[in-house]
């Protein structure tokens, strides 16, 4: 417990300073949190050891928070009706840079399983951080930023519905179109039986709860929520990070939607940075000395960049920024370090592989913030004909219907 | 992992429910708590194995987020002003109980060593339960209500430091005079040291922190701070949960105080009541059936509330309520509890006196609120000289004083 104590402390403050600093530079704070993870962990300080069993816990639980937290931000529905681009620039944007960085991988000796996560850690766009950065920019409400935001959420469920077919892949279950298209199916089921089944059952059982008033009461059930439904997606098959994702969109439907998110943002604060320091620590500075991960993690990142880049060009009928949009698709996060963790785990991905893909990540991120500055400052104001009328809502949602030619 | 997510499903759901259902009937939530954890534990349902690893770890965790709390609410100051009557009640609320808990601990033929943690489990008035009632009986705001809370504060620091001692003893380091006071200088002088260094150091600190103003920062940090001084007290030779509630004294100073409460508040009703179950997952309901553990209870709770309520008419020159005093002071909680389990984990406490000491909180829980609501009701309004002038908060600090002679 002494040595827990104070691996906890030197954790906290070095995420929150890292991260504060990161900001300063312009940076998403869940760079200085990866950072401070690199530099605590066995390689360099040896202070934090992410397997650890209170440590691995910790960070499983703040990994659950931080999906959890994503979708109660997310709108299905509004989402489901921004269709077109958005559809479009997610399935390109996780199609190309997969394949691209499955052919680089393969072209650089990793056996196919291997390049297949390693390809699959590219496949879904950081939520959390280009919002973060096109909110910082001012962009998030032009049809572009709605675009961007409809698209890094399609590709996170469908980054996700991957990760439950890599992961069965690589328990050794054999691979094969059936069942590719089982886990896919058990996965997109969850989603869709949980927000059926959520809409019938939560709403009211949440509105009984929200007569209790004993405070904490409620937060404390959202939270169980979460826990119990990545307990029946594992159960079922899928991954734990499907169920909490799907009780955070279960909740977002709920009227006490807002007092369970403010919460839980809360205590993600003090938890999700432990998953990301756990990340940061795992990987080993060393094995960025050898030549071959420099060339795979080169190779991801640059099939990465280009990739999503070009997604962005993907819906052509589209008369906006394109470039804003390809741009703002860069940045991995976290569902591409849940990727490179899980590939850890199941060694499927060597410490060295492991490490070029948290290259990669880290290098994307790093590069979306001032490449789109620059796009902003160039490109303009959002087009005339791509800009709703009002910015009301719906105008939001159906601009870029109205923008279609 | 999927152990324990199930576990905490059950232990999120189990403390919540009950704990509202303690409320419905006018009880303290934690009573609710401990139920759920004696449901859950190993002698009933056997879903909650307080020793396992991570649980132990959320479970400490959680009583220094409770102590760190009740530092945050604790102003040091207005209470060394209170003086005379407070200070009076505490002295003899520690003294009494526990040398008639000792007595009759050692009549029942308890070794010295268990009959001292024993008795000293009857040392601290729980300020969390006792504030929570008299406030429900819109009691707090009168004299008698914060002579309570003033002494329910000065014994819960008096109850940590024998604590203290009393851990050092049951380690195995020889009792005598001079470790008896050094224990207790180490740590009343942490106490005071952290207020000194405290008021200097962390107020600037966190001035310049609350510029960072990255969203969670100042939560995080005041956390670690909490963890790092419970991590020196230990290393100190105290205990962990004094350095804890140190932090929340220091932090009680800065204007940055109420932000960090509410978060460490939302933080603390998904994590206290972890501690809170794990106490009563660690009760063994067959030990209640042995008629010794019954009567090592019984003579407990005998001897914890007449010790109390004796303590009520200390400050023979108050001339308020003094009946509703001694009530309000019967209820222990999370102080008594952290000495049961101090106990048990260093085998001084047997399974079944450990029982009998969580079936003395539990006891002394459940009879406080329905004999305050009598005497209010009985005793009728403050009395008229007892009661301050205008009702600020000097007069409410000063108000006892005012009815000294």
């Amino acid at each position: 417990m002494h040595h827990l104590l104070g691996t906890l402390v030197a954790l906290l403050v070095a995420t929150k300073l890292l991260g504060a600093l990161a900001q300063r530079f312009g940076q998403p704070a869940v760079l200085g949190e990866l950072v401070a993870g690199v530099l605590l962990g066995g390689s360099l300080l040896g202070v934090l050891d992410p397997t650890e069993p209170v440590l691995h816990a910790l960070s499983e639980l703040g990994v659950l928070v931080l999906l959890f937290e994503i979708g109660l931000e997310t709108d299905l529905r509004a989402l489901v009706r921004v269709g077109g681009a958005a559809t479009t620039v997610a399935l390109v944007g996780v199609a190309l840079p997969c394949a691209l960085g499955y052919a680089a991988s393969i072209a650089l000796g990793l056996s196919p399983i291997a390049a297949t996560v390693a390809a699959a850690s590219l496949s879904a766009t950081s939520i959390g951080i280009s919002a973060r950065v096109l909110s910082d920019l001012g962009q998030l409400e032009t049809p572009e930023g709605q675009i961007v935001l409809g698209a890094a959420v399609l590709d996170d469920v469908v980054g996700l519905v991957i990760l439950a077919v890599v992961g069965a892949a690589a328990a050794g279950v054999g691979v094969g179109v059936g069942m590719v298209a089982r886990t896919a199916l058990v996965a997109a089921g969850f989603i869709a039986g949980a927000l059926v089944l959520g809409r019938l059952v939560v709403p009211p059982l949440f509105g009984l709860l929200a007569r209790v008033r004993a405070p904490g009461t409620l937060v404390a059930l959202g939270l169980a929520l979460a826990f119990a439904m990545a307990w029946l997606a594992e159960g079922a098959g899928s991954a734990t990070i499907i169920g909490a994702f799907a009780a955070g969109l279960v909740l977002h439907e709920t009227p006490q939607r807002e007092e369970v998110e403010h919460a839980v943002t809360t205590v993600g604060h003090l938890i999700v940075p432990v998953f990301f320091a756990a990340v940061g620590a795992s990987v080993d500075v060393r094995t960025l000395a050898d030549p071959r991960t420099l060339a795979v993690g080169a190779a991801l990142v640059a099939t990465g960049v280009a990739g999503k880049f070009a997604a962005g060009y993907a819906p052509v009928w589209f008369r906006g920024r394109k470039a804003l949009i390809g741009a703002a698709m860069i940045p991995r996060g976290e569902v591409g370090l849940i990727f490179a963790q899980a590939g850890l785990a199941s060694r499927v991905l060597s410490p060295a592989l492991f490490s070029a893909v948290a290259m990669m990540v880290l290098a994307t991120t790093f590069l979306a913030p001032p490449l789109l500055a620059r796009i902003v400052e160039t490109a303009g104001p959002p087009n005339d004909e791509a800009r709703p009328g009002d910015g009301g809502v719906d105008d939001l949602v159906f601009g870029e219907e109205g923008a279609t030619d």
